[in-house]
């Protein structure tokens, strides 16, 4: 069996690394005749490695070569991955992919073009890096109604926010010792804002509600605003704070999904979870809650999930059952501003005898936190669960006082 | 598609739930004609449910039922399941299992039967409940070669440690509870004992070392001796007591399993994973760690991994590639006796001074540990890492120590 390798950047030099690392195993384990790479695509030039021959610049040499049935994309970006991809379809051959963007955006295009190709499109390694999730979700859940998926989905964010919890480190200081590391990249706004994480929800809620759902749909907030006090009182109420995107069907079975910081519960799995970890939560109508936990990034870890991808095309004649969902429908999401939840508020009040007053009048019963040190004329408090919006309106509505924080609280 | 199950138990019962209250999405989502429960086989009477037609007490109704080329076996035990299972495989029938006994004393043989009949064998629901486990091993992570695989494989025993851990309640106790709520057995000695534990990690490791492993060959602890000190020096030196089974490969390419307690780090995930639940980590060599979280047992969690494998054998022609295990051979174990580890131990010495001297003359540095309210001649202290035989003989070897704990240190 021949594959491809488009994009010999971390993940795609991985991918290779893997494959020659494990052939033997692999080989046998799985009853292939063979396993070998037969092209490597990329416009840089490595001229000292030892399988320096089989790179090419050309994309139409993967295309024409008949040999090729299995196409690794590890390119990254929209462009001309999307191009490239969708001809390799067109050509019956299958693609392994670890691109997230790509899949967000073209995700039921491209597996519609693959079923009727009879070739797959798979991407275990979107998301997550190499924590199974995509088939467990598809096969070993499929028996499973989904009522919530939810989880970490991004290292930098979470390396980032464990720092603050636990060596008090500004949110500028853990950034630049995550650039430090290469946990973040130079312009971090993908991660810190939340936008790598919304990729990585729209292909969870697009594979267990099974309509495409696209990552501009949906609220994403990133971590920018949380500042050491939030942390400090999330602490005092034995919460922590998370960067946590999710899905989850209401009552009336439509699909309510955003990226946002949330305060979970210090003794939910999730809050464990720390560094450059990643965790998925899925809940199934039989299986309830089963989390998946791991590092979501880092060249062999993501080579493992896209090598699991090719293995599997390599065994499978044909598409595989139910990797797929259907293409975008405009009436499937509602707003997570029309959702209950309840929410931890932060804010400063000259007049706090005043303010809470306001705050309970417009409210209801709140629960005040505290903690040490903190300004005089700072409040912060949770409130009960209604309706997001609503509740921001009513907050709002109180002059008196200077609102610095509004984070949901979240029961995973 | 037609489907039979053998045992309406607990697991049984829940397969036939989950298949009728999902059925529509399943069908639909795996391109299905239908799935439909042709009969299930227990020799009780069952009267008064929607589908009392289709029970029967003659296995050979669904041998001889040509439509049901899928039979669930939930019988549990190893007689007659493995008659039944063998005689279904034989007959072209594809089987799915909850049952760990059976596939741990006949795991290679099944699935070379299965093979040779160019069907299924399948038994995600055996280790972890509903936590899907198997498939990302095989599939997922079908890139790696595997250097452990360890976890909490026995939600009882996990739920009395998590109530001696967290509300410092003695075994009995824990154990009386567990029964009451029904997490234990009348006769627990399975649980407690870890034999359950054994079977499960020997199917693990079957499966992620490639060569069938037995029970009987390792070493099986389990938690009975364990005491409320032992829980308390644990948590003064940032540890916890768990039950874990693992399984890894020495410097020779020899697997090293075993089940036992283990003083684990409680910055381990493994160390979050209380009450009734399981984990699992599986450590490859490109993944690196990865954890399984989820309700380890339950009619529903159970019934979803069942029902996830029925649907694999529905949507595949033939055998799934790489489900598979060699049968077994003699020399592919090491002793857990013969490998390194840093051990826990208390005990009583009523010349204390003289007690330690000794201690460090046989065992070099230790590391001493404190509760408050000790008795006046209780030693507790943890070892270096060395071979866990020779730790053993030298500590038998001071006369002056009355030994109570002995408990290896694990990093998970």
């Amino acid at each position: 069996m021949k594959i491809s390798v488009m994009g010999y950047g971390t993940v795609g030099s991985g991918v290779v690394e893997v494959i020659m690392m494990n052939n033997e195993q692999i080989v046998k384990n799985n009853c292939l005749d063979s396993l070998e790479i037969s092209h490597i695509l990329d416009l840089r030039d490595f001229p000292n490695l030892p399988f320096s021959d089989k790179f090419t610049k050309e994309f139409n040499d993967i295309l024409n070569d008949d040999e090729t049935k299995i196409v690794v994309e590890t390119m990254g970006g929209l462009h001309p991955a999307y191009e490239f991809v969708k001809s390799c379809l067109q050509a019956g051959k299958s693609v392994c992919t670890s691109n997230k963007e790509l899949v967000a955006a073209y995700g039921d295009e491209l597996l519609k073009l693959a079923k009727e190709k009879d070739v797959n499109f798979l991407f275990e390694a979107s998301v997550g890096g190499g924590i199974p999730i995509i088939r467990p979700i598809v096969k070993c859940l499929a028996g499973n109604k989904f009522n919530k998926v939810a989880g970490i989905l991004n290292g930098t964010t979470n390396f980032i926010l464990s720092k603050m919890i636990r060596d008090n480190m500004s949110l500028e200081e853990a950034l630049k010792i995550a650039q430090e590391n290469g946990y973040a990249e130079k312009d971090p706004t993908n991660d810190i804002e939340g936008h790598d994480a919304c990729r990585k929800i729209c292909i969870l809620a697009s594979l267990c509600f099974g309509d495409h759902i696209y990552p501009d749909e949906i609220k994403t907030e990133g971590i920018t605003k949380i500042s050491l006090s939030d942390v400090e009182y999330a602490k005092n109420c034995n919460r922590v704070i998370k960067l946590i995107g999710s899905a989850e069907k209401d009552e009336n079975g439509k699909i309510c999904a955003q990226v946002s910081p949330a305060l979970i519960s210090d003794a939910s799995p999730l809050s464990a979870v720390n560094d450059v970890f990643n965790a998925i939560m899925v809940d199934g109508n039989a299986v309830d809650e089963v989390y998946f936990i791991g590092k979501g990034a880092g060249k062999l870890a993501t080579a493992s999930a896209v090598v699991g991808d090719v293995i599997d095309c390599a065994v499978n004649k044909g598409t595989i059952k139910n990797y797929f969902w259907n293409e975008h429908k405009s009436d499937v999401l509602v707003s997570s501003d029309d959702m209950p939840t309840a929410l931890y508020i932060r804010g400063f009040a000259s007049d706090k005898e005043n303010a809470e007053k306001k705050i309970e009048s417009v409210l209801g019963k709140v629960t005040y936190l505290k903690r040490e040190n903190a300004p005089k004329d700072e409040i912060a408090f949770l409130t009960s669960c209604d309706i997001r919006k609503i509740q921001e309106e009513k907050i709002k509505s109180i002059d008196s006082l200077d609102i610095q924080s509004v984070i949901r609280l979240a029961d995973y």
